[in-house]
């Protein structure tokens, strides 16, 4: 059981931020998230593409925001359970709170913090009968260690940004590639369809187009994959494959949060906005895209602002009647768990003439 | 008059961020700050210091903070009347808002943003019993344009940052920079201490301390000041003066906006937080460190949502039944009113094999 003070659900722009703004009341925080890599929609959506309305950023690329939060809330090292999806939320007779992923691992804290966004990225399959029974022998629907396919026969299948991405990345490291694609058109940042283009004209990703993957081989693990083309006069091309990896892009699903009794309303959680961003459950908080109240804006800029006002109704949660006396950042500078000090340098007080 | 959209009081990071929250809703803004600079309390009190809490900025100087905001709220081109108060507002029969300042300059507009901070930065004066007679007429409080100071005799009194930063900055400009403080020691950056002693050495800045301007001469104008040496035995020292600066602090004060019929609590504006920050007067808002409501935080980020949450109910006010359809800034850009156009750059939809 993994033990922390906040338990976040959701690493997302906002989910991220909440570690820092606990780590300054010096608050222990553990994020969860379905995603193999922190950033929520930044990361999964968008992480090439600028955003002008972070305050005093004229622009930044969402990828960078990320990256950015993560190196301000290094200092507080919070706990990461990536790739899982959290299921259930129990609470203790000592008034604690458990969340429990898909994957069962289980978490243990005082207070939880929704930050899951427009809910949890959930892959588009697509509909092979089969495929099922290969998830996790050899089908997976992201990439969480792009180690796991080297000198490995690897069948991507998508037209987007992330197939073509991953397909260049793994003609590197990958045994073969192959790149297949319902349409003849790729849709995506133009330096990505060139290289795909440059890497297809060189023989190290093979392309099919215009084709589908419909049928999965293999005994315990997946050994081949078919390929129908669209014009049936090409009929099917039979691809070895250790792995195959449909890229059809991850929508989000409130899912399992939906049935834990918080109030709902138009798909995200009811908070009490004048106060804490508190649920109907005392002890759980949702903050981010995740909640609503009257006025809510889904802007990145607001779910930092409710994640700072969210830690503060936490810490008196975690130590009641303890005050705790804000100092600004500046004057007090940042203590990290681990060991790392940040502060203004000091003014001196001298004579001019010594 | 000057007309516009919204009239902000206050140009520290939230009115500046007010203004570029506001032109994403094509609403035009004018900016009133008693400081003859923008940036608030970030400029006024702490330049040069490091904020550690702006989201994604793991650090920051305040300076810099403030610069970013300039550059981001650019497109938007708000109107600025600086080095002025706001002091009187008024309502007029069809409902719009006159804001006049204590030099005389009037302001319309159909809303009114409070963004004062802890008030209007007004100047610590020291004890002269004929200083008021000076004033614009050889005594300033603060520097708006260093210029006026150019091959003139100048007097700074202070121990402080900016006493030391002036005169070592006029010590290029004026005829002659004398520098006067009550103690031996002063109490800045290192190097701003560092660089007055060079230029004391130097003969660049007439250095007195452990003595405090007493007494004012001149006919129309400022003409000499008197300095008297605590140590009685070195008596007085004349010394001629076209300008006196005492830089001795701003000290911010609610001052007139106190008087307009506000709910106050706390020396603060009580807003409608569960709402848009609305005052007790519709169509005046409140944001930023001016306003109070439970669980308010006195934090730069806080301002920032807060500004973002009252421009749209702004917008409402200003085009009564009027849908405003929010685009993500990345989706839809930011079109400057000064034509400048800011996008993601496109998606291309293309065939890899051409
Ligand atoms: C194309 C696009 C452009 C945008 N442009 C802008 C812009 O210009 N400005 C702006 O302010 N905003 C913009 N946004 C919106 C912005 O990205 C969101 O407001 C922001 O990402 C919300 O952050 P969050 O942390 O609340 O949620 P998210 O970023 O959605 O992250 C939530 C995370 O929680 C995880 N999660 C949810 N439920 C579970 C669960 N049960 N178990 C495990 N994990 C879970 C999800 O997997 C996800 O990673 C844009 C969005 C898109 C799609
Ligand atoms: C030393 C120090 C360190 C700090 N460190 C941090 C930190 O680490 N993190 C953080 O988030 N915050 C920090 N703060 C607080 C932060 O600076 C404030 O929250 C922020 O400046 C508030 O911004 P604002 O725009 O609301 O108000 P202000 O910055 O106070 O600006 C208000 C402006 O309104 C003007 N004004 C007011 N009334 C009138 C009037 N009637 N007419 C004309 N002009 C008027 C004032 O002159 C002023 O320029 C710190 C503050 C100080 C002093």
């Amino acid at each position: 059981m993994i033990k922390t003070d906040i338990i976040i659900i959701g690493a997302g722009p906002t989910g991220l931020f909440t570690v820092f703004e606990a780590g300054l009341l010096k608050l222990k925080t553990h994020l969860i998230d379905a995603l193999p890599q922190p950033g929520g929609q930044c990361s999964e959506i968008y992480p090439k593409k600028p955003i002008y309305d972070i305050p005093a950023y004229p622009e930044i690329l969402a990828g960078d925001l990320v990256d950015r939060l993560m190196e301000q809330i290094k200092p507080f090292s919070p706990g990461f359970t990536l790739g899982e999806r959290a299921q259930n939320l129990e609470t203790l007779e000592d008034g604690t709170f458990v969340v429990t992923t898909n994957k069962g691992t289980a978490h243990n804290a005082p207070v939880v913090v929704i930050a899951g966004g427009l809910g949890s990225f959930e892959p588009r399959k697509p509909p092979i009968g089969n495929i099922d029974d290969f998830e996790d022998k050899g089908v997976a629907y992201m990439i969480k260690d792009p180690e796991v396919y080297r000198d490995k026969k690897v069948v991507i299948a998508g037209g987007g940004d992330s197939a073509l991405d991953w397909s260049i990345y793994l003609s590197d490291i990958a045994a073969e590639v192959s790149l297949v694609h319902r349409r003849n058109e790729f849709r995506g940042a133009l330096d990505s369809v060139e290289k795909a283009a440059a890497l297809a004209k060189a023989g190290k990703i093979k392309l099919f187009t215009e084709a589908e993957v419909k049928k999965l081989y293999g005994d315990e693990h997946l050994e081949a994959v078919v390929v129908e083309h669209n014009d049936k006069a090409r009929g099917e091309s039979y691809v070895e494959a250790d792995h195959f990896i449909p890229l059809f892009g991850l929508s989000p699903k409130l899912g399992p949060i939906g049935d834990w009794g918080l109030e709902i309303e138009k798909n995200a959680i009811k908070v009490n906005n004048s106060y804490d961003y508190q649920t109907n459950i005392p002890g759980v908080y949702a903050v981010g895209d995740v909640n609503t109240y009257p006025g809510k804006l889904k802007l990145i800029l607001s779910g930092f602002h409710e994640a700072a006002v969210m830690c503060q109704s936490a810490y008196q949660r975690i130590n009641p009647g303890k005050r705790f006396v804000m100092k600004y950042t500046t004057v007090g500078g940042v203590t990290g768990f681990d060991g790392s000090v940040k502060e203004a340098k000091k003014e001196v007080v001298q004579s001019i003439l010594a």
